[in-house]
């Protein structure tokens, strides 16, 4: 077995940031994305950990993201939406400074949306709805993508993989949440076929000819499909429209126009909505946080699995044992550490 | 062919809306429900329309909702929430007085929820999803239902097939909207199956023991699954927890034990959001309902379908040419006004 390395979330979290303050990001965009990159390696979400600082790194070298922006909050007077503007940032950088402002709104108003414009987005949705859950609201967040999806009937192109996500707090526990492509298919399980030279599942894709195919090449050449038929395509058109047109931002496939390629983080808004449940349940019989749990208790009871379990027992492990990388891992920080922007193509 | 009678959609409101007078609806309840049925009709949605009067009164006849309910519209000031109390009514009567102030809310401050309150649900979701587009309004909207779908995993029915509902305006054409039930299939269509002795489709349901079946009587003895696997189930999961627990509602399961079948019409909550895309999209490049228009071209423009077009034919239909019941359906709501409750079991 290889040498392996023990890291606190803290040493990790300085580690990712002193890299991304190499490659020029700005004190608050470096901390931003570094939170979330320590997040989902400290998870065992390895496809959203330190594997992703390259991709990050890339769309910064591309000139697709502005590696000092200074995200701005706008605020009005009696209204439920809080709108940031990343200036061409990280999603991240802008979210954690509306978080604050949103929490406040969701708690008077009973419910609040945020909505990110003009950001790159970075990476995963749960951060988002993990930070609202700790604050003691549910959450439900949605972004476009890159157009890879054909509608169910379709034949091309056109939906991004657009995730759903939604959290629900949990008193003393980590909440419930789940965070899903609306494809059957996430495009970098299609790039694993193919590198693996195994064929794909029934239903995942079509090929250029809107064929059915089980060839990830013709996958990749062709379109991905939604999960589950017409409805899913449906929830990947309202994500389109809601997170997307509505919000005055990039739909999937102007974001693929935008680009060039689905290899860059993804140019674009984000949708966040938060709903606070004692504004909500104010004056109706029980208590919501521990009526949720009797229907948890239900769906454990009967064999079935509350999403976000695995991350949640690995996170428990990191967090008393510290984060495990492997030495080709702290080889690649300690290169990224040392290049910076040089160090990707 | 046997003898057909076309009714103005006026004529078939007063002769829908004069059956429930007479089974002991106050003015605002049989208004409110014949205007659905009506809608149901008029969309040629058979499964909605004056097929749906005699469930509406078997309710009443069991006791499990109030004939002459007054819901009742609670305001809190700078709340982005409307709540309406139904009374023990139906749905239909608090949507119709809570419209006004929730659309009010919407535009003023971008985004409002409507909760309803302790009523007994009647009968889509898309007739409030489609007043609310009427406004010029994005909406969500979501409810519970009896438990009879297990949770992907489980093997038991705990979750409803909860409705999913989402409607986009579009000025000048009929919105886009879609209104599913998150279970793979409807249970109604289980039991159509079992009426004509044919096997369901795999993957609609689970037999008592938890094991896959195509038997439609095991099905019915076992339980429905959700659609897209443990997607569908993730979702069917946060309708529970935003339109049951988080409202201070009723869950699919309390639900069932409440009426004791699935034969009644549920009595639970109801969750409705609205957007106002004019108040998400100020300040940004683009017209939010010239961008969609687009979307939907290109999603038409590769063959795939928007969703409720059908409906749209047909309602095209009976607005140009009135509605065409058949003799037995003529037959059956000229027994049921002279019969009133007595006409049901």
């Amino acid at each position: 077995m290889s040498e392996t390395t023990i890291l606190t979330t803290t040493a990790l979290q300085e580690r990712v940031e002193a890299i991304f303050r190499k490659a020029g990001l700005n004190v608050i965009q470096a901390g931003a994305l570094a939170r979330v990159i320590v997040a989902g390696e400290r998870d065992a979400c390895k496809s959203h950990g330190v594997y992703r600082i390259e991709g990050a790194l890339r769309t910064v070298k591309a000139g697709k993201v502005k590696p000092d922006a200074v995200p701005e909050l706008a605020l009005e007077e009696g209204s439920a939406i809080v709108k940031v503007n990343a200036a061409d940032g990280f999603a991240n950088a802008a979210f954690e400074l509306a978080l604050p402002k949103l929490t406040e709104r969701a708690r008077s108003s009973g419910l609040a949306a945020l909505v990110i414009n003009d950001c790159t987005h970075f990476s995963a949705l749960w951060p988002e709805v993990e930070a609202l859950t700790a604050e003691g609201l549910a959450a439900l967040v949605m972004c476009p993508s890159y157009a890879t999806v054909a509608p169910t009937g379709g034949n091309k192109p056109l939906l991004g993989t657009n995730p759903f996500a939604f959290g629900w707090p949990r008193p003393g526990k980590p909440p419930y949440v789940f965070d899903f492509a609306t494809s059957v298919a996430a495009r970098g399980e299609i790039e694993l076929h193919r590198r693996a030279g195994k064929p794909l599942p029934e239903g995942w894709a079509i090929d250029a000819e809107g064929n059915p195919t089980t060839d990830p090449e013709a996958a990749l050449a062709g379109a991905m499909l939604p999960f589950g038929g017409h409805k899913g395509s449906a929830i990947g058109t309202m994500i389109e429209l809601l997170a997307g047109i509505m919000i005055g931002d990039l739909t999937s496939p102007e974001v693929l126009a935008y680009l060039g390629t689905t290899t860059l983080a993804p140019f674009h808004g984000e949708l966040i909505i938060a709903f606070s449940p004692e504004a909500f349940a104010a004056g109706r019989p029980g208590n919501p946080f521990a009526r949720a749990e009797v229907l948890f208790e239900a769906i454990v009871g009967q064999g079935a699995r509350l999403p976000s379990q695995r991350r949640y027992v690995a996170r428990a492990k990191s967090e008393a044992e510290g984060i495990t990388l492997t030495a080709a891992e702290i080889e690649q920080l300690d290169r990224l550490l040392a290049l910076g922007l040089d160090a990707v193509a």
